[in-house]
């Protein structure tokens, strides 16, 4: 059976692993990510979990890499990742193969994630489907007609950075509005802790105790039934509805699949999202399902290996 | 050289031209479109003006029909477009082809005029662009890695309703929010009428005389320099710019063409959309273009014949 390496770089765990072609997790190493040491450093680092993945014999054809983006994937340069300093430019493709000695694809998370969940997770056989991605930002990639959008620089599928509200919210991207600034882990996060000292007496505070309530505080009060957890859930998921609205009007999907550390609250949002789509989607839309990833944290992962095993 | 029809099915009027290969419109037939006399009544319509085209001795291949969406364009059935009542499941191509003894496809209009500046307009050559028309409503379509994008039911490229706003403004398609409410030519319009009732002895309503203020009359007076209608016009292009730095994010394109009646002011809107793009976008996307449509109001005829003489 065909095997390819698949390497999760993200800003704070770099992740490795050899994958097999049916999408089987064969062996796997991961590190913190050396963001402070630069691209030398997390290339140094990228090498070495490959040597220690056990292969137990196999030989792998190839290395994926999913990496933050913004990044040109046609010309395997990384471009300037807002949560990886002094990466701009950084010939990520070029360097890793010559340091492995094995040909490599590189491309932003949210494609390699969608990758993942199309080839082996909760949209396999689709022929259109969006994959949402929510966690410290909002990423994506979306697959409509057969095929995953690449677009210009292989960028298309910047999901997070669709602007939704004319609030004055900036975005990590320094934009305002956008529905990453909105709608992301971290603007969940922020809303937790604003709870929290709103209400030091709630459970929010008091789940999470001396640490900065965040989103598992937040879900765990919900799932008690705390009514000020309930209504940061009822946003969340207002706000996730809306963005996930745009998108099925944009791509026309049969499936919006949604992953990152956020989904594992997916149960808590997903009334909220499908009475969105139920009443805010024109009507020949609204039959599109809202699901949670397969793959879970697994989908970059594998999803990177897809990018050399099966990557369109 | 080879030949085709395309019918322009408008909820106003009906086009339909003979279009060579290359484009160039070679016969034209329009009439005001009996939208209240239901599909059989436009059927025979459309019958009668293909009859009438003097094809001086062509013979054209097929017939390809752009019309309102949503429409499920695989069918070949119009699916309950907002400005034709009584539409709702008419199978189109069908009744067409047997009218005619000519095969047809039929997209919605957004899709055909996004083809008709593919191959003949202004983005000849691109493998990226989102065509964008700013009419009565919003409408669009993209291409993305060399193929017009069609999506579950030929329905992709919805993009004018993709949610831009937490404002409660209330679209023609049911839901709040949305790019079309707040952007779209009868958006402007309205501010044009409210910009005339606040003051009545103001440019545009002096430009109105009796008839209500529309987006023409703003457009006047902004050349003339009136602060009110440059107010108007630089409100109108802030919500353009926003929903267009969206779509690049979204679709990654190389280009944005904007078409639709609210075109002729694009010289106006011109420098704040520009403004946005290099402003908001991310840096990998400051770059892009955004231009007015070279086909003008034709994109959508010369569009409807190019679904079946150059459809992908």
């Amino acid at each position: 059976m065909r095997t390819a390496v698949g390497i999760d770089l993200g800003g704070t765990e770099l992740r490795a692993a050899l994958v097999a072609e049916d999408g089987r997790l064969l062996a796997r190493r991961s590190t913190r990510t050396d963001a402070a040491g630069g691209p030398e450093a997390v290339l140094a680092q990228m090498t070495g979990l490959v040597a220690d993945l056990d292969l137990a014999g196999a030989r792998p054809v190839a290395v994926g890499v999913g990496a933050p983006g913004p990044l040109d994937a046609e010309a395997g340069v990384v471009t300037g990742p807002p949560t990886l300093a002094g990466w701009h430019g950084f010939p990520l493709r070029e360097r890793l193969a010559a340091a492995l000695g094995l040909s490599v694809a590189i491309d932003n998370d949210g494609h390699a994630a969608a990758l993942g969940e199309w080839r082996f997770g909760a949209a396999i056989g689709r022929r259109h489907f969006v994959y949402v991605t929510v966690s410290t930002g909002i990423g994506g990639g979306v697959v409509c007609d057969g095929r995953l959008l690449r677009g210009r620089g292989g960028l298309a599928g910047h999901v997070g950075h669709m602007i939704v509200t004319d609030d004055d919210v900036v975005c990590s991207c320094g934009n305002r509005g956008c529905w990453e600034a909105v709608a992301s882990g971290t603007a969940f996060g922020r809303q937790a802790r604003r709870a929290a000292a709103a209400d030091p007496a709630g459970r929010i505070a008091a789940l999470a105790g001396t640490a900065p309530a965040d989103a598992r505080h937040v879900g765990t009060a919900a799932r008690e039934g705390d009514p000020a957890a309930l209504a940061l859930v009822a946003e969340e998921a207002r706000r996730l509805g809306a963005g996930i609205v745009g998108l099925i009007h944009l791509y026309s999907p049969e499936v919006v699949v949604i992953g990152g550390g956020l989904s594992a609250l997916f149960d808590l949002f997903a009334p909220v999202i499908a009475d969105a789509v139920a009443t805010r989607a024109m009507p020949a839309f609204r039959d599109v399902a809202v699901v949670p990833a397969a793959l879970g944290p697994d989908a970059g992962l594998v999803g990177a290996a897809a990018l050399v095993l099966a990557p369109n």
